[in-house]
């Protein structure tokens, strides 16, 4: 039961996008830049959206970490298992060192910024990460501290039929963030 | 000491929009619209930046408590010891019990979105809040979640001295967030 009049048919965020498209805007050009865009990180789209994933499994917002967690099963194409593996342990992960660094380094930034140090960035550009990549991944994980509080705030729909999250994925890695919202009319 | 190589001279978040123009200017707007625009709210500029302060002293992000508690002075004119009050004891401040009841609502955000709960949005409205402003200040909290941990996590610097921010405060409550930085050379 949302926490203020949302329309009816429209999953998590999409709610908040169709109840106040004047913030709905910035803030889809927020997540088009950080997670879709082909030139804006050397991150893939595909390991962008495993940090938003991994973040919004750690936040424990159900409906963004199903969300994103199907849009990086398209973007990483035929690795179906790897979402789930990075969600329950990114260590055991078939990932890069690289990206279990930068992981880490999401994990700190979800409790708190202030706990992130020179040793988990020296860590991570021993891995092989840039200092842009360990600057994206702050700013991807920082994100989604704000859109799982945002869709869990105000009490959104998070839809329990699988294939709802899966539907989602399969624009939105396509098409990116800036189209229609998706609606689901048969769940409610 | 910045995690990455920040440019000198800018304080907080400004040395990471001169790093990474690509998300400054996303961001910029988010909080131009968050925050300044006087058509995107009906809670005040300067309610609406008490609000960006409060959460940012419950994460103790120095540089944005700082910075958005000058910008609030500005907005709210000659109220020089209202930031303060707000930010030790809301419910001891003098401000209204609309925005006592939606400073509630931010603090529970900024632990846990999904902590916010139906008596505490029945409240807030017994307060006079309208669910758009309840719906604005859980997206405040949230997004100010996102800047606290961006500017933390990558080690920004906070400057120590209350005049640096006292500009800021000035130039941002006069201009908004879409122009230029302010820089600072006298200290780094």
């Amino acid at each position: 039961m949302p926490n203020i009049s949302l329309p009816d048919g429209y999953p998590g965020i999409r709610s908040l996008f169709m109840y106040s498209p004047v913030t709905a805007l910035p803030l889809n050009n927020l997540v088009q830049t950080l997670l879709h865009d082909p030139a804006t990180s050397t991150l893939t789209p595909g390991e962008r959206e495993l940090i938003a994933t991994y973040t919004s499994g750690l936040n424990e917002c159900v409906y963004c970490a199903n969300t994103h967690g199907a849009i990086a099963r398209y973007q990483l194409g035929d690795q179906p298992e790897l979402v789930e593996q990075v969600r329950q342990d990114p260590e055991r992960a078939n990932i890069s060192d690289k990206l279990k660094s930068l992981l880490k380094i999401a994990a700190k930034v979800q409790k708190d910024g202030r706990s992130v140090n020179s040793d988990d960035v020296a860590h991570a550009k021993s891995q092989g990460a840039t200092e842009r990549e360990i600057h994206d991944t702050v700013l991807i994980a920082a994100a989604f501290c704000m859109f799982n509080r945002y869709v869990d705030g105000l009490g959104t729909w998070a839809p329990a039929d699988p294939s709802v999250y899966d539907a989602i994925g399969k624009q939105r890695a396509s098409e990116g963030y800036m189209t229609k919202p998706f609606q689901v009319l048969n769940e409610s």
